[in-house]
This record gives structure tokens, sequence and C-alpha cells, in this order.
């Protein structure tokens, strides 16, 4: 039932305030204001209405049983809040308030009453102390972050689970920036219903989801059920984690920052791989990696060929193969004898290929078309600045790319003429990276998921 | 006299075509409408004027001995243009043409013949095979890319030597595009006279520039000279290397690239390292850190503090250090004790100090402001959409950091709220980072930089 969290037909927005800026305001404007289609109601003890919408004084007095409640209001009115719900009837809560078990003695105190009553009750509850959810489909909206600081990723394939509220929004502002799209987002904070294994359940079998990616800082569910529903998920669709609170440093920033001890890194480390999970080694990795398992076909094999037009660019990605341990195949002789009957005595027809500075769209096409018989994947390096590229070489790439079923990443640098390109070839649905290295690094995630699959 | 490279009184471009989008041409316009203030000269063997400009059939027949003379004709004619320049009296001459050592044995038999005129007539030849010069300041741009493509970076302390042209100019466009300011960009191709070391040795004293960085595939000079000249810069300014063609497959790419060998990764860090060169993991690494030297003053030792309002960017950050080796030594009590009298009892007083979500500009400040007292350099991580921050946030964290002779390195993402801080606190001089690992790494390697110095 975990899908009221993500598609209600009607919420209470219990908190909803008549001052501008509070909490309860913002969400309650997100769903009146952010394309939310079903039904929403404000609770407050004033029955004054908000912005001519009726309030009721309570979930008890609402004229339905509200498939979701939001609960906006300091800690210490939560437990009561959340009894009140019970008594209405209404099964799934978000808690966003903050001042729980993070905060102290008296805060962990509300939280087990919280708990108490979300138990007897068979509730299901999300929080307390977090952003709660973004829906990019339904527009289920309870992130108390206003739309003129924080934007809104568009719809899209990866479903982004965060342990933290702040670094969850903080990157969500950053996808919505970046134009990647989302299918879900979700802050749990302290975690006592909802959690990251019954997250990972749920996205796992969700159609709009082809993704899951996770910032975890420590586990709130038992780490057996956490394998269990881990290696279920990753057989179904890739999952891609980052774990704060590796090293000791780490791990006591996070006892201070979320009142759980996080684990040794090395343990960790070991259950993900186990489970089959991928792990990134920091935020902009997990959404590099995110972007390319949303987005193309897993390699078959380990056959990875590199073009370029630039030299250097293609030195460093065989640095970063060899790095981890990508052995770069050079071109067949047929593939080399077409090529250079097509190609000036100049162009470096090694692995990688060097289309060399007088580079035209047509022998990025020719390189890739032959490339795609023979290799499992192709990393295309391109400096678009170069004067004889014209302005049909992303959708060349981006055509070559969407006929054959084999994974290409681009990689690509510069200012606005560039950056033009590199929309249309997102756009079109191929990655591009800022470096080399990072395209390369994904490749290699690609491969070692599509590994452990087989 | 590697001054009339970047600060000619009169160039002559040999080679400025009557044709639009040529080499030759869009050096000359560059020269006339890129804002280089000395005398051009365009030199071709039809005498039509160019753009309105007297055209010279030859540079012996020009009113003047021009500072430097630009080669952008085909590789063949190269010898004989520089033996015309040696008649002429021109001493420095860059030689942007490809088609020599690159491209086989007859390239290698005129890059030979070019060198066999420089070397009679004690002439500065840069290049073959390379983009040459442009000067920030004194604007000789040499770069044959259109600007309609590729943008060139404002004035700044960033001086950029790259042996590829390809890597070098996407590099550029990419740094214009970040408003990344620079002195001056060198790419030396083939290296046949003027080589990594002479260049090292010229911006180690040119005052415009305040950090040196490069991009090497392999040396042109001789390694002992190299070492020679790298030790004394490194003893005047952070000189900052990215060494591509690291691996074995690295390796072999650069050989196919360049024609040269790249020696072993091992010998060269180690080379680097006893020569107090900063070494690069990848090029956004090499700016990261460009930035900071250009702009923050150095630790005077290794003490930092991290301070954030979303503490899963705070255990990052403390990773990163822990993995660096360096210890997050907590606040003293004297400090706990003024930040703890002053703030709320949420906010958590260890390393990372987490400021939380109700942040305001004030609490930044004074974490600040103590932490400068006993810290010697503090990473700032800020989720500036939070809603309490006011607009005086950037100007306030630019004024601390001002203020006290100690680095303050920032962390931020997000959409265009977010980026117009941002923008404010790099304007203001404060370089800021995507993820607070890269912030914390530019730390260590400021700290190791300072050390070696000492």
């Amino acid at each position: 039932m975990i899908e009221s969290f993500f598609e209600p037909k009607s919420v209470a927005v219990i908190g909803a305030s008549h001052t501008h800026g509070k909490l309860g305001r913002i969400v309650f404007e997100n769903f009146i204001h952010g394309g939310y289609r079903g039904r929403v109601y404000p609770i407050n003890p004033n029955p004054v209405p908000i912005d001519g919408i009726g309030v009721y004084q309570s979930v008890k007095k609402l004229p339905e049983k509200a498939d979701l409640a939001v609960i906006a209001t300091p800690a210490k009115t939560a437990p009561g809040l959340l009894k009140e719900c019970a008594d209405a009837g209404i099964k799934s809560v978000i808690i966003i308030s903050s001042g729980f078990s993070e905060t102290g003695k008296a805060g962990r105190e509300l939280e087990d009453e919280c708990r108490k009553v979300m138990e007897k009750n068979r509730m299901q509850v999300m929080g307390p102390n977090c952003l709660g959810v973004y829906d990019s489909s339904s527009r289920v909206d309870t992130l108390f972050l206003s739309r003129s600081r924080l934007g809104r990723p568009k719809e899209g394939g990866i479903a982004f689970v965060s342990q933290s509220g702040a670094v969850g929004a903080t990157m969500l502002d950053w996808l919505a920036d970046q134009d990647i799209g989302i299918s879900k987002f979700v802050s749990y904070g302290n975690g006592i219903g909802i959690n990251e294994s019954d997250l990972l359940e749920y996205l796992a079998d969700d159609t709009k989801t082809k993704v899951i990616v996770s910032y975890i800082e420590g586990l709130k569910s038992d780490g057996k059920r956490f394998m269990e529903a881990a290696r279920k998920a990753a057989k179904k669709k890739p999952v891609i984690v980052l774990k704060g609170g590796k090293t000791s440093e780490g791990t006591f920033a996070v006892a201070s920052h979320t009142g759980s001890i996080a684990g040794s890194a090395k343990v960790y480390s070991a259950a993900f791989k186990q489970c089959g999970l991928i792990e990134a080694g920091d935020w902009t990795e997990l959404f590099d990696m995110a972007r390319a398992f949303a987005s193309q076909p897993l390699p078959a094999g380990d056959k990875l060929l590199i073009v370029t037009d630039g030299g250097g660019f293609g030195v460093m990605a065989a640095d970063e193969a060899d790095r981890r341990g990508i052995k770069l195949k050079e071109p067949s002789e047929r593939m080399a004898g077409v090529m250079k009957a097509a190609m000036p005595s100049y162009v470096s027809l090694h692995n990688p290929i060097d289309l060399t500075g007088d580079v035209t769209t047509e022998r990025y096409e020719l390189a890739m078309e032959e490339g795609m018989k023979e290799y499992d994947g192709i990393v295309v390096i391109a400096i678009f600045q170069v004067p004889l590229l014209d302005k049909n070489v992303a959708s060349s790439i981006a055509a070559i790319a969407n006929k054959h079923r084999k994974p290409v990443l681009c990689c690509s640098a510069g200012g606005e003429f560039t950056k033009n390109i590199v929309r249309e070839l997102e756009d079109r649905g191929v990655p591009v990276y800022l470096t080399p290295e990072r395209a390369v690094r994904v490749f290699d995630a690609m491969l070692k998921y599509s590994k452990s699959r087989q």
C-alpha cells in the first residue's frame, strides 16, 4: 500500500498555515499550484480559508478518508495529530517536522510516542525529520523548500531515495537545473516506519523507474531484510548506492548528524557488492551512472571502443580504462581497412581511434557504424568546436546510438556552442560527461552490473 | 626574449587568407578584432587587401622587423617561410601548421628542416602542430578556432600550458564558459624550439601569473633540465601538472597521438613530487586546484574546519578528509561555548559543524569568525536553498574569507537561485566546488604545497 505516498487521490495537509513561508503553507501550495490532480484539504485549528480554499479544523472532520496526510506542525504536536489520523482512518502519513530523535532525549521520546501510535493502528509513517515525497508524474510534493529557491526535476527514469533531506533536496535542485528527469524522490529521515528496504521493494516494481539511486548514511531496517530487498531489486533493475560515513571521520560526523552509528565502510561495501548493488564514489558519480542506466542498454561484453577527435582526451580515456582493468582491443583488420579507405592517412586507427581536428560528421558516423559491428559499446569523446563538424553531428551520433542495442556514452566540454550540441544529444537520450574518465567509469559500472546479472 | 610571443609590438600573419574560415584568416581576424593593440601585417602572395588592410607578399617586404611571425600555411611551405623570417630578422615564430613529425616520415623531414633553419639563425620557434598563444591581456591570439565556436577566457591569474592543442582549446572554451580567468595560454605542439621547460622558467617570473597549470603527455625537453626548471618554478608559485599517458593503455594512446613515447607513470609522478609539483588526477581537478591557488592564501597548518548547514554533506567532507589523512580537530571548549550561547541546542558543535536547515547568515558568520581564530582554513558547504539564508550570505562569507589570511573554500550545488549566489562568491574571490570531496581535495593540495615550501 506504499503507493498511497506516491499516488494518493486525496491529501490532508496538517499545519497548512495562513502565513506565507511556513512549512505547512509551502507544502499546501505545492499541492494546489504544482499540478497535483487529486483533492487537497488544508487542516488548521483556525478555520479561515487559505487561498480561498476551505480549512478543516481536524482530519476527523474531513468529508472523506484521505489517502495521505502530511504533518507539518511542531514535533510535540505530532503524536496527537498522528492519533487523530488513525481515528479518521488515514493509514499513510508523512511527518516532515523535525525535533525528534536527531535532537536528543526529549525528541526521542516524542518519536517513540509516534511509533506506538503507528504500530497500534497499523499505519504507514514516513519520517519524521524528512522532506517526504516528490513524484514528477502525480505531482505529490511535500518538499517544504520554496520553488523559487529549489527547482523540481522533470519526469524521467531515475528514482532517488535519500536518507538525508538536505542532501536530497540539493541534488534535486541540481538535477532540475541539469534537466535530468526523475520518477520519484523520497527522503525518509528518521525512518520510524517506511525505510530503505520498503522503498527498494516498491521501486523495484515501479514501471516508471528504470534505475534506483540511494544515499544512505546508516540502515534504518534490519541488515538481513535490506540485503534481501536489495538483492531482489538489483535483479530487476540497477540500484546505485552512495554511502555517507565510510571512514572513521565520516562515521563520527554521521553519529552527530542523524544519531545513528554508521557501520564500517568495508562491511557496507561488501554487503552492497554481494547484493549486486553498484556503489558510487561521490554524488556526481551517482548521477553519472544513473543517467546512463536510465537511457542506455547494458553492454553484452567488455569490448569498449573509444572514438575521439582530440588525441589527448583519448589518452585520458585509455588511462582510465587501464585503471579499471578494461583492455582496449584494437579494431579488426577488416574495420581498419574500411576506415583507412575512407579517411586521411593521419587518422589514427587504433583504439582510441583519433579522427583528428579536421574530423567531419561523416567520419564519426563511419567510425561508430563500423565500431558497432565488433565492439560492445562506444565512448565518443568529441571536441565539437572544430571547424568541420556540422550541425547534424548530434543527431547523427544519437541515431547510431539508438539504432544498435549497445551503449554509447559521450564526453564533451565547452561553452555555449558546445552546450547546445550536448543538450541535443541528451534530449535524444545519449548521456554526455564532462571528462573522459567519467564516461569510462560509467561504462565500467554498466559492464559490472551486466556481468552480475548473468 | 620569450616575451615576444606574449607581448609583441608587431605581428606578421603568414598565410593570412582572403578566404573566410581558413586558419590564417581566423588568426588574422583574432588580431585585428580581438583587442590586440600592436601592428598587424597580413602576408600573402596575393597582394589584394584583406578586410581593407594592405597585404605584404613576404615578411621581407615589411616596413619594420616584426617582433613575432605566425606561420599558418601548409607544412611543406614552412621551412622556406621560416627562412624568410630569418632573412627579415624576425626571431620569434609560431608555426601552427600541422603535418610534421606527428604524421610520419615525410613530416619528420619537414620538421628537421625547420629545426635546422631555427638553429642556424638562432630563432625561437613555437610548434609546429600547435595552437600557439592566447594572452588575455595583450590579446595575442593565434588560436585558429573561431570565436563563435570557442570562447576566450577573461584575465586572471592562471597560466595554462598544454602540450595538446585540442585538449587545451577545449579547456579554454570551458574556462571561458565558467568565467574562470587566465593570464596566458600556450600550446607548444611538437615543441621543436620552445618547450615546457622554457615556459616554466618564463611563467615563474611572470607577474600576471599566480599559478601555472600544465597538461603534459611526454617531455620535449631534457628530463634534467625540466626538473631544474620545475623545481625553481615551484619555489616561486604553485605548478600543477596533469600527465596524460599514465598507464600502459594510455601510454600506447600517446604513442599514436604525438609520436613520442610517454614515460611510465611512476617515474613521472616521483619526479613531479621531487620538484614540488602538484599532480592532478584529471582535468577538472587541475582547475579545481588552480582556482584556489589563484585566489586563496596557503594554509599555515593542517587544522581544517568544515562548516555546513547540511549534515550529509559534512559527512562526505569528513570522509574525504579522512581518506586524505587530515584529522578534523574538534572546536575548542571556548569556541564551542561561544557558539552554544548564540545558537539553538540542536546545532552540532563538532567538526564538521552542522548549522542545520534553519541556519541564518549570522550563524555562518559566527561559525566562520570563531573558526578563523583556531583553524588554518575553512571548507564551507552551504545549502543556500534553505529558507532563512538572506541575500547577504555571499558577501558575508567572502568578507570573512578576505579579512583573514587563511583559505576558505566553498561547496554548493543547485539551480538558478543558488548559481547566482555562487557567482557572487566567485566574483568576490572565493572558489566554489560542486562536491564536498572536491573542496577537501583542494585544501589537501594547498596544504601539501604549503608544506613543501617550508
